[in-house]
């Protein structure tokens, strides 16, 4: 699987984007992560997994816990993505807003004729 | 499924990606579109589904072709979700970096008694 396939994928369910979201905040252990989740434990350790698998998530055991953070620039490519995309696609539209005034305008002159 | 898990689950494969990129630049029909892509066409037509059930695609019939073109503010959303994390993420980094920097001069302030 490609590098954006596996980042959209992670993205694609709302345990992980809650994860991402709170780890948004700080660095936190599995269990303060899994705390919040109606969820046995090794299903949530899948998403844990998912996320570091994609590279937004980074894990290390410090003692006895795992603890979890957002890896530096984990989002910037799925955001590079979308900006490139938004950006051909209102660059077109502004064109074909300028071709429908211009199409207006020769249709005004066509009703005053 | 929610509408963010639909969205970046569309966006989570290489082709319906390409199909996103090429729609930016303007409507095409699904015979245009998967021209670009070595597939059968009920497994081309599978990734259209998918766009259109995730609100990125609309298509419509004209005559015997089905045109294909991106939804006003198809991508707003998953732009705004990532923005908004990316946000919480940078103010934390930057309240770190203080922290960081008032530690260092505490501890050159040591260092020199």
């Amino acid at each position: 699987m490609a590098y954006l396939d596996r980042v959209f994928h992670s993205l694609s369910d709302g345990t992980r984007r809650a994860v991402i979201a709170q780890l948004a905040g700080g660095p936190a252990s599995v269990g303060e992560l899994a705390r919040q989740h109606r969820m046995a434990l090794p299903s949530f350790m899948k998403h844990i997994h998912v996320l570091e698998e994609s590279e937004i998530v980074v894990s290390r055991k410090m003692g006895r816990v795992r603890m979890c953070q957002l890896r530096p620039g984990a989002l910037a490519a799925a955001q590079g993505w979308l900006e490139q995309e938004r950006r051909v696609w209102e660059t077109r539209l502004n064109q074909l807003d300028s071709f429908v005034e211009t199409l207006a305008e020769q249709d005004n002159t066509h009703g005053h004729e």
